[in-house]
């Protein structure tokens, strides 16, 4: 192998930081092998040069000043570590300015600035690589951009936020509440000490729009398609669902109806049998459909340092073969195109599943049926599981359980009726409405 | 967009290669776009100029004339989807010597004259891209080539043959037996008139082997491993499976042990709640274990005109845009390199599930369980089912199953052990014996 060294500057050495730090200073052969050259980290920047690190790196690398890098013109590529959004758009608008291509694994970085970066790079004549910015250790920006370049997608499911997914994992496996299930994941590292992003679904819904615009080339701001996430849901919520054969996941969906796009991100009932009910755990997954190939499945750790090291190598691999700069050439992304519209959110439309506390008491039933009726939305199934015989005590009514699971019917149609189920007065405040997966 | 046309050539105007042409001429858009220029089919080599073909060409494409693709310096891409090994290993090197890329869906060719034909790519300085010779419309060869290129890939297990999955899920899911299930298998087209290389593993063994080569850089012959089909499979196996929480794959495993590879395709005993054990029907499955990722998860379907003809789209766009002949010239493949050696079959371990029918006599189960205890194979679970209460007939021995399964043991002690219980007078003829996945 007669090819120079590709130089590299790492900024930010976290997490991530370090473990491609390791990866690349530990499998010195491995990397030639795999991208036909060496790979030699020429600069860290850090902003405390005293900290201790779990990487070995040579003398002079680690600085904490970014101008070494961004003067050095043996740098040609630079992986931006520092998560954020700012100064990381900053630092990676210099780094292209100066020449370099550049790695990063930060999705709010792209949701937020992706326009600004993605024509920044053109400009310049640079590569943006991001293979770790959505669902980490699987190649889902490979896939959609490269692996099954002959279709137009037409429908995809995921779960992008491994947070939420250990927290249902959790809840579903161990029957734990969500709060302890939290608190779990906070000890183990799975979930920020603040986890509202992750699990209000913020999250996912800015994952599912890169993911759609890779997709259908369409730019869809996070407010204009239906976003909540797992942090109202109760064990009860979990049982009934798993009484009814689903497992309950947090899932961003898009599909092509009629030319138009429906998205959403939510907690939503998937038939057990399905693998989409089988991930458990930080695992994310993502299923694709194809209108040549079908549908084909990835699913793997969608976070943590190392499957997010390994993605951010495999870009910063496919830079020095090069690959990476046709790749990002022909990447129908971040553009002006708008051409798929999106569905307005009371147009798109599920299957649900409903679960009120109603009183116990003659006609409850008959009023919510039908509510549901003259809303022309139509039941598959309704339980309501036996209640213990109590005592009646005077001027207090017993609740129970209702749990409704409904044929297709638009968002509209739902709320409406959501609406009018709020007055009754023998249904109880609190209404579960949670989608059902096609 | 000011690039010319890539033109192209299909050889074989079969499934597969009608599905391409209309792939091609049906969404020409769509492949400028992705491709960032168009692709012209120039000529289209078939056998018969009159039979009747589901897709439009110009006059003047379709030509019995291998010659005039051969002889044509536009044309720059061939696609050999003739299929078998002769002539496809002729035309194939007749167009790389006549400097042509050549796309190929041809498994059993890369197979058996993979070394020739690769050798011949890069004395020609041409590419060969072949990433719907396995598992159609898993991008397989783009994981581990690209998107696993920082991993030492560690273990693999996969289910490749679409025709025995199909099988299978039959026998699982509606009970059916070996022999009607191939049979429905066949009238769908799933299956060929003879069926022998699908259901005895072999086609599996080949696909296990090109994978190999790309996940380990080692070329192994299939009679260097374990090889076995699912032609031997009964509904009670399936069943007894089911009972103990497990399905039945034929799955093709390689793993990393101690530096040397164990490799096998047998069916196998998969737990119920794994994705492997619930791909279902023609779809194809592999799990890659990388040293940094951890485990990534792929699923589509296997084969079929679309998926082939999808994989093999992307392909041609990926030599469009230049790509491909980067991966091609960075595969570790078809190289002198023989690096991780092969454990040999007796040293390879695993644990079992074995189905003995036995006397229903006194003293069988300690006969059994002697012979396995002194093979030192201990026992996870033995289960004789309870047998029908029935009046004994003179000098007739009543028969009962005994399922027992194993905890880990090498191959070559449950071949000492087996050979011992075929001794038994009270064990009859017909014992299965199948490995169970970690």
């Amino acid at each position: 192998m007669s090819l120079p060294a590709l130089n590299l500057a790492i900024v930010g050495l976290g997490n991530v930081g370090t473990g491609v730090a390791r990866i690349l200073t530990e499998h010195p052969e491995r990397i030639v092998r795999r991208a036909g050259r060496p790979v030699a980290i020429k600069k860290a920047v850090v902003r405390d040069l005293t900290k201790p690190r779990d990487v070995q790196l040579p003398a002079g690398v680690l600085t904490a000043d970014l101008d070494s890098v961004i003067k050095d013109p043996e740098i040609t590529v630079a992986v931006e570590l520092m998560g954020g959004l700012h100064p990381a758009r900053e630092v990676v608008l210099a780094l292209l300015a100066a020449g370099k291509d550049v790695v990063t694994a930060n999705k709010a970085l792209l949701h937020e600035y992706g326009d600004e970066i993605f024509a920044a790079a053109r400009e310049h004549g640079r590569t943006i690589a991001f293979e770790a910015a959505v669902a980490g250790g699987i190649p889902i920006i490979a896939a959609v951009g490269q692996s099954m370049s002959a279709n137009q997608i037409v429908g995809l499911q995921a779960i992008l936020n491994g947070t939420s997914n250990y927290i249902l994992s959790e809840m579903l496996l161990h029957q734990k509440s969500y709060q302890s299930a939290l608190s779990q994941a906070q000890a183990l590292g799975y979930a920020e000490a603040d986890p509202s992003l992750d699990v209000n679904g913020t999250d996912a819904a800015q994952k599912l729009g890169i993911l759609v615009q890779l997709a259908f080339g369409t730019k869809v701001p996070t407010a204009a398609f239906h976003v909540s996430g797992i942090d109202k849901l109760e064990q009860t919520d979990i049982q009934q669902a798993t009484a009814l054969g689903y497992a309950i996941k947090l899932l961003a969906t898009a599909k092509l109806v009629d030319g138009k796009l429906q998205m959403s991100v939510r907690p939503t009932l998937v038939r057990k049998d399905r693998p989409l009910a089988q991930t458990h755990g930080p695992f994310n997954a993502v299923l694709l459909d194809g209108d040549v190939v079908g549908s084909v499945w990835y699913s793997g750790r969608g976070a943590g340092q190392l499957p997010t090291a390994s993605a951010v190598t495999a870009d910063i691999i496919d830079l020095a073969i090069g690959r990476a700069q046709l790749t990002f050439k022909q990447l129908d992304l971040w553009g002006e195109s708008s051409a798929v519209p999106v569905l307005p959110e009371s147009e798109t439309y599920s299957r649900y599943f409903m679960r009120l506390i109603v009183e116990d008491r003659p006609h409850v039933m008959a009023d919510v049926t039908d509510i549901l009726g003259r809303n022309n939305i139509s039941l598959s199934s309704v339980i309501q599981p036996e209640a213990p015989e109590v005592e009646a005590t005077a001027g207090v009514a017993q609740v129970v359980p209702l749990i409704i699971m409904t044929h297709r019917a638009t968002t509209g149609q739902i709320a409406s009726a959501d609406a009018e189920l709020a007055k009754l007065s023998t249904v109880r405040p609190g209404r579960v409405l949670l989608a059902v997966a096609d």
